[in-house]
This record gives C-alpha cells, structure tokens and sequence, in this order.
C-alpha cells in the first residue's frame, strides 16, 4: 500500500488486490450523476411531448451494458458476476436530468465502481445524444450514494 | 429526427445515423473532469511525498485504452480510427483533481464523445484507486471544452 | 482457396483474406430475421396494450451494438468502419415478428455480416426479454435480402 | 413486469432482473440452427472431397467464443461463468447443415442465452465463409431445444 | 480426447471442456517473460536516469488487464473471475528484462493461461513503446514456473 | 519523448502519438514465435496421427482474431483497420513448433504489433491446449521477423 492507496503495493506499483480471502456477502452500491443543460435539450431527452422516443431507453441500456464491462474499464477491478443492474433516469428540474444506478453482486468485493460506471455511461450517452443542440452540457455529482456490504460496512453518503 | 435528438429516426427510433456523405476532416476535441476530495486524498493520488506510485499512469492509460472502446460503451457512436489520445491529470488545489482528454482523428465524424469517456474513465479509475481512503469524491465538470473539425464548426466552451 | 470457400487457402487454412487492392467504395446491405411466437408474445414484445415499455428499443440498441462487434464475432471478418446502422422491428402477423437491419461503409469490403449480426442480435435480444413466457419462440429467415457496392456488384434475394 | 416482460419493471424500463435470491443450481440449455443452402454449398463447407480445410473447426470456434460474449450482446443478460460449451455441425440432408449448441453452468440463472448465441454465431460463421459462393442461404430454426435446471424446471421443444 | 490434448473431443473438435464437476479450490499460477535487447533499449525502459517515466506503469497495468481478458483471446479457456493478479518488471542484466505474472482465483479451473497471457502482454507492451529503437527485440522464456491447487497438483518447472 | 521512448511525451507519461500527419502507406509486418516441447507434445498438436482435430485450426482463429483485439491489449496502440491477416504452424523439428504470423493494412501507422499478438496467441492457444499434458512448454523466439511500408523503412532481421 502506497500513501493509503490500496492498489498500489509498498513499491507503488499497481495491482489486482488479493480477495481470496475475503468472505462472500451480498453486495450493492447506488451511484448518482446529474447532468445540466439547457431547458430544451433536458425538454428533448426527457419526452415532455406526446411522442416519446428511445431516448432514454438507449441511455438506460448503455448504463447496465457498461456495468459489465467494469472490469474491463477501470484497470484494477476484479471481474464481478452482477445480479441486479438497473438505472432510473428522470427530470430534477428544468435545466437537471438526474441518474441512479444501482448494482448488486454475491461476492468478494463490493460493486461501487459498477454502479459509478453504469451512471457515467447513461449519462455521457444522453450527451451523445443531445449533444448536436447542446454541447455546453455539463455532468456533474457523480459519485457514491450508499453501498452496503463487505468487511469495511455499509456507506451512506452525508447530505 | 426526434424533438432534437438527431440520433432518433422520425418515428423516435434509435439509428446510428448516416455519415457517408461527410467530409473527411481533422478533428479534436478536448474534455474535462474535475474530482472533488479530501485533501488527504488528492495528497495520496498526485503523490505528495517523495515516492510516487504508478496512480496517475495508472489513470491516464484506462482513460487512454477507455477513449478506444468508445463505439463499444456509447451505443450509437460511430467506430472511429484515433490518431492521438493524451490525458494530463493536475492538482487543481488541495481538494481538487484535473483531468484533461485530448482525441484526435482524420475521419467523418466528431471526437467529443471519446474525448469524454477518456476523461470520465481516467477519474472513476482515480475513485477507484482511493476509494477505500475516501468513498465521498465526487467527479464534476465533466465536460467539452473544445472541438474542432467537421461542418458543425469549432466550439470553445464559454467561461 | 478450398473448395470455393474464398476465406480458406490452398490448403484449407482459415485467412482474414487480402482486401488491400480492393476499391473503396460506398456499401451497404439489408438483412431480415423472423421470430415466430405465440400471439400473446409477439403482442407482449410489440407493446399492443397502452403502455410501451423499452422491449423493442432494448432489442434496435441490441442489434446495433452488435454490429460493431462483427469482427469480433465472425472470425475471418475485416474491421469495418461503419458509417450506418438501423434496425426496424415490426409485426408482421399475429404469429411472426419481422426484423430489418441496415448497414453501410465507405470501404474495401461489404457490410453483409455487419446487417446478419445486427438481424440475428436484435432477434435474440426479443427471445430474452420474452423467453419467460414463451420458450418456443424460433428465429428463422435470417437472410441477406440486398446488397450493393464492391465488384461483386450488386445482389437482391429472389422472391 | 411490464405485459409479461420480465426484463422490464412496472414501468416498461429495461433492467437485468436480481437473481441474488435463486438457487444455485447446475444449469444446462441445448440449441439448434440450421443452414439452407445450395447443394454445392452444403458440400463445400462439409468437405465432401478429399482435402478438409478449417471451415467446420472456425464455425464451432466462433460459436464457442461467441457463447463466452453473450451478456456483452445481449443487452439484459446477466455474465454466466459457463462450466462447458460445445458446438457440433452435420449435414442434414444435400442443401441441409445442422449445428447443436451446448452450454452449461454452475449458477443462478441459465444458460438458455449462451447456447442460442453459440449456435447462432456459428450458422452465420459459416454463412461468412460461403457467402462467395451463394449468398441466398438461410439460417432458419434458430430455437431452444432443451433446458435444465432452475425453479422454471425443465424444457424440452415438442416436436 | 484426440492426441492426449484434452481440449478436442473424441472426434477431435474443438470445445470447452466440462468443469462443472471440478471442486472449487484456491487456484495460482506463476508465469514468465523475458525479453532480450540492446543495453540502451533495456535502460531506457527500467528508467536507468533520473526521471522514471510511465513504461513499468503501461506494461504492468497492460499485463493485469489482459489476464481478465484470457478467456476472451484463448477460445477454450472458461471465463474465471480472479482474485488477484500482480505483474512485476525487473532488469536481469543490461540486455534482458525479467517478468513475472501471478493470477489467483477460487474456481473449478487453473489460471496457467492467465498468467501467461499477463506475462506476455506485458512483455508486447514494452516491446511496443521501445521498438522505435530497437526492432530486433525478442520475447523468450514464455513458460508457466509454478501453479497450485486442482486436482492436477502442484507443478513447479525444474530449473 | 522519455529516454527513447516515443509513446511517452517529454514528463514521462504514456500517451497515443500523434499519428495524424503520417501518410498512408501499405503496411506490412511478420512475425515469428517457436513453442519447445517434448516430441509427444510436438507430435500431438501437429498431428502426427491419421486423426487430424481442430487444433491447429484453433490457433489460427485465436492468432488472427487476437491481432484485431490489438489496439484493445497493448495500451498505447492505434486501432488499425487491418486488410489481410494469415498465421501459420509448422513442425520445426521433432521439439519445435514454429508460428509464422503476417499483418497487411492501408494506414498511417505500423502492424508489428498485430503481427506479434497474432503470433504470441497462437503460440498460447497451443499451450492451453496440450498443458495438461506437458507444462513446461516453453514460447520463445517471439520476435518481428520483417516489415515494410511507412517513413521508418523496410526492417528484415538479422540472422
């Protein structure tokens, strides 16, 4: 461990940590992303007309899809059978689109960078999307909401 | 086209839209991320002491190796052939992190999108790194500052 | 070349064959999947009640993810840079769902397998989601129905 | 459960279903697809004559590895650790290929998924190869012919 | 089984071979690289001067995350979620670099082939950020020297 | 550029070079790798029997769909949209196995790197099929043999 950073070893070079020994609980972890933007592009993504098209559809898929791929995003994450992915997507006000994900597993480590990593990919995918009438687009608080689970106990992010 | 979203067909459908007709230009694009944190924690990931880890390259390679997976995390991007991707992290002040992803292309269309997963993958590996230290960051900011290239013109981010 | 079979050598061994002297030209291609399934599901998959749910839209993202994945599936597949893709899901009876999906590429091989991939990805994503109610469902008619573009020239199935 | 969906919740959105609570039990799914084809077709993948290249071992390889990607293209599906896969193709009759798909697994959820992509894959696999030679083949009967194991008990097709 | 090699059936086609049946174990395996170059080469990786840039980092991170890639490259490896994979990088003497890459699971199945594939994409990874300056570079002692557990036992390469 | 090293920019940190001003040239790389067995090993892959399997076919596919996954293993490679890829295997002596890989694009950068992935993971596919029989297979010789195309020359190695 390098200055508190458990990936790295003593010599601060990187590493897949050993969990080998760690028990198998059950896991889960509830990320948030916000994106701003402009009254209109949130009015576009959100549907507020009669027609209501894929669009955030597209965006909840690339959020669960991405959770799988974690392990093969984020360099030092175990692989993890998931099972349970799901993003909710909905108005905050006019000019925020908030995103949960959430994420839960039955293993040996916690699932926080699958439910970051499903948010962040709904999140730049509504980008995407909009990003031809918008591109000032800005996300934002994507972070950890709670997580519970594992030896290191449950985490509820303070308000 | 859907309320806006040019990637919807008419009847609101999901397409990765057409760009045979578009010219093959230069472009880049260039994105931010910002992570908020303890300052014990920023001290950890930047190194503060006399020996420094491989966190930082740690970073920069997923968001570089995040950059090519583009078309595979965002469902209607197009695949595209990078001709450069860099990602620069600095401490912007004690509880601050900078992220800057810079892609690069000869092509049909636009690199902002991997531009941003660089960034956004550069800071969940950071999260993931110091998580155990510090579940509380937040990654913010996470934005366009520049594009170049293409028929749609350059765009600056406003301050 | 084995037995007719371009993909193979003199000796039968498999080859991504030689495309380097092939013209770059405009291609594209359309292929069909058909699902048959009892009446209830195919009304259940095509949302016949009030309320739309994200089935077909999950199922279009599908087969369009998938088309990008060719190469990684198909062997002795070229990497194609797409420059289109779209999938359509429509009832075609009380029995049968039909599926059609395009692709196109300014490039030095055709998109036949990227619309196969993109048909059969897009079908079997509609067998998961329904799989629960209706075990039996069967993908058939999975098929080129056109191409055009490369010196092959251009092919339209026969009625 | 949206219209008897069971991959979309009470409000019709997409999500992978929480199988944290099913038993774990030993799961096995057998599927089939068949290839319609030329006489000469049939015979050039089969290697009639003498000299018998790659064709067969690339289209069960593909079908194999295919079976490995599944929760990466089917949307919904959860990642399975397959325990086994296998994938056998005979002529059926002179313009006739039949492929057999086996998957298995050790978990919580089955393996009906894997299977149908393995037999699919390996069909089109073969469809890539021949496409020279006839591109009007058809892949048809892609369906689950049996499964086992799970609390929705066992399958087999009726005939 | 044809030939002794336990991958291909009776018939001699490829498959995943049955683990279902395997105890679940503490598995690790320990394997080796090396690479032969000019002095110059192998001090400009190792970082001989003052300042060490990111090469150990890129290698190493690259070694880590092809391990969870295995089952992806090698057709008939089963997918294995690891517990721990370390890769380490060190002057043997001034023309060869020494490499060592250890993977652990808790599974039905060894993780020879994760090792080695760790130890050889980090060897290709430096390789291909020194080849600029010395193309005649060559990766040898590709070999597993150590693994636990399975039914197989304990292997240890004699020197 | 770091002591040489020109994927790493003049602080030492690892980046995609800027490939965007090269020509576009023919390009072409082969590779080598060699497997030392024991004669039954040698004699099991290649087949010495009248049964001939799948395997050597399965290194094949697994060297030539290795090489497109390039730009996804080594971290700071392009992503190439390759035209031609072949790989071939050879008994050497009674010992020795030999793995010729070749590489063809139309780009602005080189294909040595897909050319020695091709290569490497053939030589892997062997080992992870006649392990269980002989574990102290040893890959050497894993070397660029030639290349030709782009500003830095033609490359032949020595003898």
């Amino acid at each position: 461990m390098a200055g508190g950073l458990t990936h790295l070893n003593e010599k601060g070079e990187a590493q897949i940590v050993d969990i080998g020994d760690k028990a198998v609980t059950r896991r889960r972890a509830l990320a948030q992303a916000r994106i701003n933007a402009l009254p209109d592009t949130v009015a576009a993504i959100m549907g507020g007309g009669l027609k209501k098209g894929d669009a955030l559809a597209v965006a909840r898929v690339a959020g669960i899809m991405a959770a799988k791929k974690t392990s093969d995003l984020i360099p030092l994450c175990h692989p993890i059978a998931l099972t349970k992915v799901s993003v909710e997507i909905e108005a905050i006000d006019v000019t925020t689109i908030g995103i949960l994900a959430t994420a839960e597993t039955t293993g040996q480590t916690g699932v926080e960078m699958e439910a970051l990593v499903a948010a962040s990919t709904a999140a730049l995918t509504l980008y995407d999307m909009a990003k031809a009438i918008d591109r000032a687009m800005t996300i934002t608080d994507l972070r950890l909401l709670e997580k519970s689970g594992g030896k290191s106990g449950d985490f509820v992010l303070k308000p």
